[in-house]
């Protein structure tokens, strides 16, 4: 069922002479399943076969985009248990989170169909001409988004489905009308070849012109650079670390052409737990809050890896309710013995530092691979000093800060490097009396939280998911909900082109209905 | 009336030890204004206190900025002719062109007032929560556009007032809630002062915070390098060469805290003249041609500069035409002399060419700093195989390309670099006949013109002006038109935020009025 191959446009081809598997981390061995690594030759050819998809795949309407999207949820659907078995295999994640982010891939697929289909994404713009204007005539000028070309997308580790082949960068991408070359992630090739022949199956039944979506293998980083550096790429989606995704962007900007890069990368995602949290709800959040570190391993870019509050006794008690209640959870299995050990070696590096104190650990011997939770306390002051703590350490983790007053708290608000979201816990009356703690701690994130918890991003046109860097190296895109596609595109005016000849969205009657702006007014009505 | 000095918010300061003149084109002098370089103390007071100015301009509402912008275009205009008289001076270009450029710079203010004060440009985007949803409650989630911080703003050599002090970067970046410092030009940094003193004394009557504007001098790159470099600025806008925005944009990606650089670079703007342009109105296009190429010295970015057609008796005729037209305009006095030498440097580089042929040229001897206009001609297959041809000569220079066949033509356009414009003279049929031609031609450009001149770049909300690299750093940006503010802002998400504490674009009753998507539908109602 799995080839180990990289798909070319619709060919499956093992050119290449490295091969690598993918691990168990629960049972801490290599899968069966072994993956060709793709070489140059197959590179350019992926990418070639892209730039001449896009040719025509840029013309094709939305409703035929939708329709090919739609198809590749029910491809996906369609390879039933198969999938999931192989995702948990390579992942260590359990079925029911599988199945979870299985549907949430073919929920996003589903909503750009969506929006495809009611097609005022392209924030289309008319300017009508004004012959008699003076002292100079105005032309006709219309202006609406169109694709940048073909599009790399780099899997995610922590999402084998939702952020990899098949997710958010892809579908975005593909909804915008760029021809997407996926890198595979080598720690779930398996399930991204599974999903990559849904895409393809998707295709053919749909139409789609070969080379619309290729899926390459890689175990190292020198195939993504490759492609990264082609001219025929044109952008390039990528969620991971700091390190790997600053790497690519400052690639990317030393090509000739330079092309953009949105890269998702690290945060801790202050939390900033208020007076009323504390003495009125304080045991609630502290239980909610020991479920949001754990949850997943705390495998996720939203998990909240620093809590701040004012020193009182009430987060004396926050804190010794929070170290109970994280104890009691059952640490879970991490995605590779990778991750693992950076894991355990940013936990130690972390808890060795001078004056912080520990709060709750797990250290009962458990299987393979299993993520640890630890959380830590330091005073103010000391975690001021020490950017150290700063840090993300991608696991189960976090950080409570004793703050000696607001002002301190504020102090280390305006310390911290961007973050993709900053929650605050109290009551609307604090939202006042800390205005500037809070208007602080908003100008530092892409998505602020009142009473909540960061982890659960929802997919939806509201979702901004990416935030002053290095939470993403552009912070004014977002990588979840649909405003996503919104990276691959740029606007195109038209001037004084006959009405017959412009794309749909700009013509004179309006025939796709959709919301426009003609001189200013937002309309659906026709010119 | 001009100090030399630099304003470090509303503060005349001259701390440096350097000194450099403007200088007047048409005398081939110095002018009697010498203006003192801002040393590094003087850059870091501007950035610090742009950086606090931030903290309360940005939350400043619609009104206010607006109010801030008009009285901006008030006290440019009550600067009178002793502004057109410094223009004029610094520059060459004749006192008809300083009004013009001084009423779009005021218009554009304007246009971001109006903007404003409408208030839907802040694309707020409201999910309502759905506490009912199964299997998982949907929360509240609301998105608007928020300023990034304190923009630098590189004054342009061509636009001495629109894309300068008080440009269209500037006025984008005040309106979007960013503080500005201008970098001023050296060629016009009289003008500049004079522009910056109308910003400060609006700001000071309309109430603005010390530091949401600052004017420094520089005649060379170490102020703007160190600007770029400051932490506390956030992004930077640039009009000017491909190696001054590449090395800007290069430099701001090596920070620590990578920042996005829009520059607006170079273009040749390629026309494309089909056969009935040329038989049917030949002639009249090779007029409208001539004053295109020749306008304003050539020194605008979208000078046509690469005309493109297939082999034919009409084309011959053509040439013949605008050949004789160029030949009866006046050559005019372009910017600067080191503008001039590098005119006829990149003109004799060019003309010397194996292969290229003279159509017209201006040889009289004229005054100092004279831009002489001259056009040649190639084959198709000798420009495709040497791309020395295919550079932008900035001045009063065009190429035309006769080439063999359609294909021919269409070759070209594809190896062609990413350009601001493209143009297309021709008739209805052939837009249908030559479809993939154009196809191929949109692909590189920001706009694309029908039977008209690319020349003229009208400021309104469907212009793009902006397009793949090198034209801009960033194809998904607009430097004109008040699309051009969306390059300052980033999405902001409140998540369960209580709605009377949110920004008056989200909250419920929608105390704005404006336009918003509230659960996909576009409305302006309220909640």
């Amino acid at each position: 069922m799995i080839s180990g191959a990289n798909y070319i446009g619709s060919e499956l081809s093992k050119k290449g002479d490295k091969q690598f598997n993918t691990f168990d981390p629960k049972l801490n061995l290599p899968t069966e399943w072994a993956f060709q690594e793709a070489n140059e030759e197959e590179i350019m050819e992926a990418a070639t076969l892209a730039k001449s998809a896009f040719v025509t795949y840029r013309e094709f309407s939305g409703k035929r985009k939708a329709e090919f999207l739609r198809a590749i949820a029910e491809e996906i659907d369609n390879l039933g248990d198969a999938l999931i078995e192989v995702y948990t295999q390579e992942s260590g994640l359990p079925a029911g989170r599988a199945a979870g982010e299985r549907g949430r891939t073919m929920g996003q697929l589903r909503a750009f169909a969506d929006l495809l289909e009611e097609g005022s994404w392209v924030e289309a713009s008319i300017d009508t001409a004004q012959p008699d204007r003076q002292p100079m005539p105005k032309v006709d000028i219309r202006k609406m988004l169109c694709p940048l070309g073909p599009i790399v997308v780099f899997g995610a580790s922590n999402f084998p489905l939702a952020f990899s082949t098949a997710g958010g960068d892809t579908a975005s991408a593909l909804a915008s009308g760029c021809p997407v070359i996926v890198k595979s992630h080598p720690m779930h090739a398996g399930t991204g070849e599974m999903v990559a022949s849904a895409i393809i199956k998707a295709a053919q039944r749909t139409g789609m012109p070969n080379g619309v979506f290729s899926n390459l293998n890689s175990s190292g980083i020198e195939v993504g650079r490759q492609l990264v550096m082609h001219p025929a790429v044109k952008g390039v989606g990528f969620t991971g670390s700091i390190k790997g995704g600053t790497a690519l962007y400052r690639l990317a900007n030393e090509r000739p052409e330079p092309i953009p890069v949105f890269a998702e990368m690290g945060s801790v995602n202050p939390i900033v737990v208020l007076p009323s949290a504390l003495t009125e709800n304080g045991d609630n959040w502290a239980k909610q809050y020991a479920g949001s570190i754990v949850l997943g391993a705390g495998q996720f870019c939203t998990n909240p890896g620093l809590i701040l509050a004012m020193k009182s006794t009430a987060l004396d008690a926050f804190i010794s309710t929070l170290g109970k209640e994280i104890s009691t959870l059952e640490p879970t299995c991490m995605l590779h013995p990778n991750i693992h050990s950076n894991y355990e070696k940013g936990k130690k590096e972390l808890s060795a530092q001078a004056t912080v104190d520990m709060v709750a650990d797990y250290e009962t011997a458990v299987s393979p691979n299993v993520g640890q939770q630890r959380v830590l306390t330091v005073n103010g002051a000391n975690f001021l000093r020490n950017t150290k703590l700063h840090q993300e350490v991608f696991g189960p983790f976090s950080i409570v800060v004793r703050c000696a007053d607001a002002q301190e708290l504020e102090a280390i608000l305006a310390k911290l490097e961007g973050q993709l979201t900053g929650t605050v816990l109290g009551n609307n009356t604090e939202l006042a009396k800390y205005k500037s703690m809070v208007d602080t701690l908003q100008n530092k994130v892409g998505r602020i939280i009142f009473n909540g918890v960061p982890t659960g991003v929802e997919v939806c046109p509201s979702m901004q998911h990416g935030g002053p860097f290095p939470a993403a190296t552009d912070s004014r895109f977002t990588s979840v909900g649909t405003g996503a596609i919104r990276r691959w595109v740029r606007p195109v005016s038209y001037q004084n082109w006959p009405s017959e000849y412009l794309p749909e969205a700009l013509r004179n009657e309006n025939p796709l209905g959709i919301m426009r702006v003609v001189d200013g007014i937002h309309t659906n009505n026709k010119i």
